[in-house]
């Protein structure tokens, strides 16, 4: 626009030679650039959390794997970046019909951001990727301390390449529950329920680690070896969040990313308190590792709500979120999954109820206010937007559910998905990658390797 | 101010049909948005901060108390965010009188900047919530390795609720010391000093950790478990502080935050380069704890002053700080108050030393730029801004410690503060949580636990 | 220039009252606030880099050093900091000649950006350190756990203060190397290779660790002891080097910046894949140190050409480089150098391959949008640009390896290098400091120092 007053005083030049316009930036350029910059600190955010999944996936496991558990998130993000960029972004983004994106394939973005841009789209590029390397994280949960090696690369390839991209489709880029008014803000859905459900299928198709179960049918547990790395991947879990949640906005506008980051804050603290209490409560013990979900329960479900709803109502959410985590870890220990980080309950059941939170507790200043859906059961009460919640939870779920089933059914059949029993028992450094993660705490101990 | 050149030049447009600005954003508002970006940048880094207090804390304490300290953090800073959220918010920055601040509680901000506004409120909220629990993470340096776990819950209540909120409101929020002329850039005592001497009333009613003591009155040092865990957690402080006192623009304008930046450096640097050679002198060993606390003290010294200040200033302020510490540390030892985490040291006495700095070395030049107070000594002649300086440090410190020594006093009364003579031996992971942190390598040793 | 416009529209507030434009920021203003945030949040990416440092030189090495590997760290960029203010900055930035820079030391900047400024100089300092203290880590893996803790003192200060700046003034500062048209877009070989040579001539001067080579030749692995702190390591990288690469652009613009981080996350893919394959094919396991290495050589190779190659080549460019990291370090290893932190191969060996890799793919067109050099061997089918980054290679590889030599040789001579045989055994954290950095393992394992 500026350039168009350019034009117009420019002609004002004539009278007024002093006046030289021509090197100074547009409002729309700096409104570009502003969201540009928005953008790239919000996918610096996100990609952080890798660091978190790290150190979160090393502390709730034992110190046998802790090399193999940790090296992988580095190689796996790192496929992942090149399928992304060959295929998954292609699959979400790259226009195509209501049901898979089309093109954009082995993607190569302009150097700038066009006339007209909000933002050039490498930056979108790396935002999105990030996301979609977070839900894969997410499903590494289900595949903890047993999967072999080579389960990791193959899953990531059809993961990032296609099941996340789909659903990412569907919600996000444009596809047909975009077009049913679906509202999943920064990914409660399109992120966390993929990655809990990829968790899913992988932890029943890899049966429980030894030792989890007796023969009675009674569980023990499998301690992770470190609560400090546990604690400091939910704060970077954390931090990382307002990236997610805040920079989903992609742009700065009116300032409404600092709303979104405000509800975002309200629902972790919401689910800190919630878990901790509830864990005391229940347990007898303020059990650490379940405040510690707790908080990221609280974080995940708000995911879906945070651009959507009052404050009091991401307190709601959040409290629910953590009370809901302590009783689903111990409902899924009960039907005998395995779920060694947590990833049904975290991501899964918090991200179930984030998504239909935002039936209930949209108000519809908000929905309109983004443009997306309507109001939720309270502020309308109309069960609409619940409905159309509930079918993305089901729609999405049952994808992926049944895509992951069959990656990794074939896979199993062909090359195998497990470690052997002795390999699980000398541990995956050793078996995976020929060397321990910490060898020298490995040899001084009880000897469990010599 | 361009909306207005749009009406304006929405007449020459009929003369030039070919303009339309409508949906260009104005440069006011592209102010507010660079101002809100730069505060929700800085906000990420001070919340980043937690994860320095999480290594920090846990990296000087023992092993047998590692996951309770860690975890501690999260739900502290969890229910920190709620209760600002409720309460100490509206006590800091909700109107009110000039001693405390009324308003604002349970706090719901506008979704967007308002007109005329530099930011929305909400990014403004995130912000000073981040620094109240930096606050509240310092003073659990005095709780460190023998508080209860309910302990911490109250007193998160009241410290985050009333406590800083006040003197928050005193000196940021337009209270009294504000209007004396305190000059506290980024809260040297609003942040650093409040919470140490919150960790000093917790140390003094706690006493000290069995052991730490001889009955001769000599002392013996307790090292902490990991000094990788400090070192990182020093890093991580020390990148975080350049949201904590750059961020404390709150605004772009001229670019002056990349001023406060550069002064925080120099700072930080002198401060490590000081505690290095000064331990190396009086201990005859390079110290790493020292050159670490030097760090900090550098770092927490400038914090005051690192928009008031020439570079050569700041490099004085953080060779100070650094020497000091040294020597601050000792003296603690010597009449008996432990001090696990150096909170006394770091943040209290550098705290000190970083505010009344502002009164000598502040200059007339930068102390109209900020608008706050006057030059210092140095460049005055005058004694007048020291003695304001001299003024918080003594009320702050006064009234933070009553406050303090009332709630924990109270509640040592009432509920107990110190976990049992048994469970501080067997440490507080297993005392208040159930488990060990490091669940492996407690069982490996010597058999501490079993 | 929006100033000037508000002068030309104050004459026409005459016939319009309701415009007073006078508090609104110009256009120009708004763009130096936009890039100053920019490298302010890149200096910031840039300095946590130094995390990742703490944690891969830690990791890299045995637990007896641990405490002093990563608390050096600490004061070196303290001490860092000071120097590059006092002198560095100057030679690199301060005017001079072609050959070195002279001005600007103890360096004050500004309070503010000058008119016409794209940023104020003060935030350009802060980025400038973190790149030179990036430089000064990697040289530390040279000295790794044999070093006596005052050659690191020593060595910074030569380091920061004269020969990493002469280099910088050389290709960046506007000295003869950029005359010629050298590209290195953010230090394949200003940071990257300067470092590794540093480290090179440290470890020739100091000689291989005990223990690392056999009387007959052959190599031991002298395992590093904490994989889940080299890949947290590497993950802390991989995000600062968004800073790294996408902030020397040192300006939004037109959204370049977010292209440069598109390929620069390329690159780290590819380097990830192709050191796992080839480690796999290689060592018939997937070696986690080769794949954690690859992905850092992936970014180091990167660096140069991040703003001058097309997405294919970025992806080439890493996959060679992945590829070389793992037989360069085989190399290394039969040639009997010790480099416990792999420098010489991912910063040294990467870091050539990058910056010659530049004159095979840069194109016409982005060399012409950078505005240094020309396109490429691909692009023109000339050697010419090839030719100059082959000299830049080699002049400042000859200049850093000889300045390091007679630094570090005169240091070894006049008052010793390595520290004793029984220190090197006892470990550098009771030698150099006195305290184990991991007080409570060492004595609870097998007794190595009781």
């Amino acid at each position: 626009m500026i350039k168009k007053m350019v034009l117009a005083l420019g002609l004002l030049c004539v009278l007024f030679p002093a006046m030289a316009f021509a090197e100074d930036p547009s409002g729309a350029t700096l409104n570009m650039g502003l969201n540009s910059l928005w953008i790239m600190v919000a996918f610096v955010l996100v990609l952080l959390m890798q660091g978190g999944f790290i150190l979160l996936e090393t502390g709730s496991t034992r110190m046998k794997n802790a090399g193999h558990v940790a090296g992988k998130t580095i190689f796996t993000a790192g496929l992942g970046a090149l399928v992304y960029w060959a295929i998954g972004y292609g699959i979400s983004f790259g226009g195509g019909n209501a049901f898979i994106g089309w093109g954009d394939f082995f993607y190569s973005p302009p150097f700038a951001a066009g006339e007209g841009d909000n933002y050039p789209s490498a930056v979108y590029w790396l935002f999105q990727l990030a996301f979609a390397i977070v839900s894969l994280s997410i499903a590494w949960g289900g595949f903890a301390e047993r999967a072999k090696l080579s389960s990791y690369l193959i899953f990531t390839i059809f993961f990032v390449g296609l099941i996340y991209p789909i659903v990412a489709h569907w919600i996000w880029g444009g596809g047909w529950l975009f077009n049913d008014g679906a509202q999943d803000f920064a990914g409660s859905t399109v992120v966390h329920l993929s990655g809990a459900i990829a968790a899913f299928a992988a932890t029943v198709l890899l049966k429980p680690r030894i030792g989890k179960f007796n023969k009675d049918g009674s569980a023990n547990e499998i301690q992770g070896h470190n609560q400090v790395f546990t604690a400091l991947s939910v704060l970077l879990l954390w931090v990382g969040w307002f990236g997610f949640n805040a920079g989903s906005t992609v742009a700065i506008g009116d300032g409404f990313f600092a709303y979104v980051g405000f509800t975002t804050m309200l629902g972790a603290g919401a689910g800190a308190v919630a878990s901790l209490l509830t864990s005391w409560a229940i347990l007898g013990k303020a059990d650490i590792t379940a405040t510690l979900n707790g908080t990221l329960a609280g974080l995940v479900a708000i995911t879906a709500s945070c651009a959507f709803v009052e404050p009091w109502a991401a307190v709601v959410i959040g409290l629910v979120a953590g009370i809901l985590v302590v009783f689903s870890a111990k409902f899924f220990e009960k039907i005998k999954v395995d779920d060694p980080i947590y990833a049904l309950s975290v991501h899964g059941i918090a991200g179930i109820w984030g998504t239909l939170a935002n039936g209930i507790f949209a108000t519809t200043e908000l929905a309109e206010k983004v443009g997306i859906g309507q109001g939720g059961l309270i502020d309308t009460g109309s069960f609409k937007q619940l409905w159309v919640q509930l079918e993305s939870v089901v729609v999405c779920g049952a994808f992926v559910m049944a895509a992951s089933f069959l990656v990794l059914g074939v896979m199993k059949m062909f090359i195998g998905f497990r470690v052997t029993e002795e390999q699980e028992i000398v541990g995956l450094d050793i078996s995976e990658h020929g060397a321990y993660g910490y060898p020298e705490q490995m040899k001084k101990g009880q000897g469990i390797q010599g």
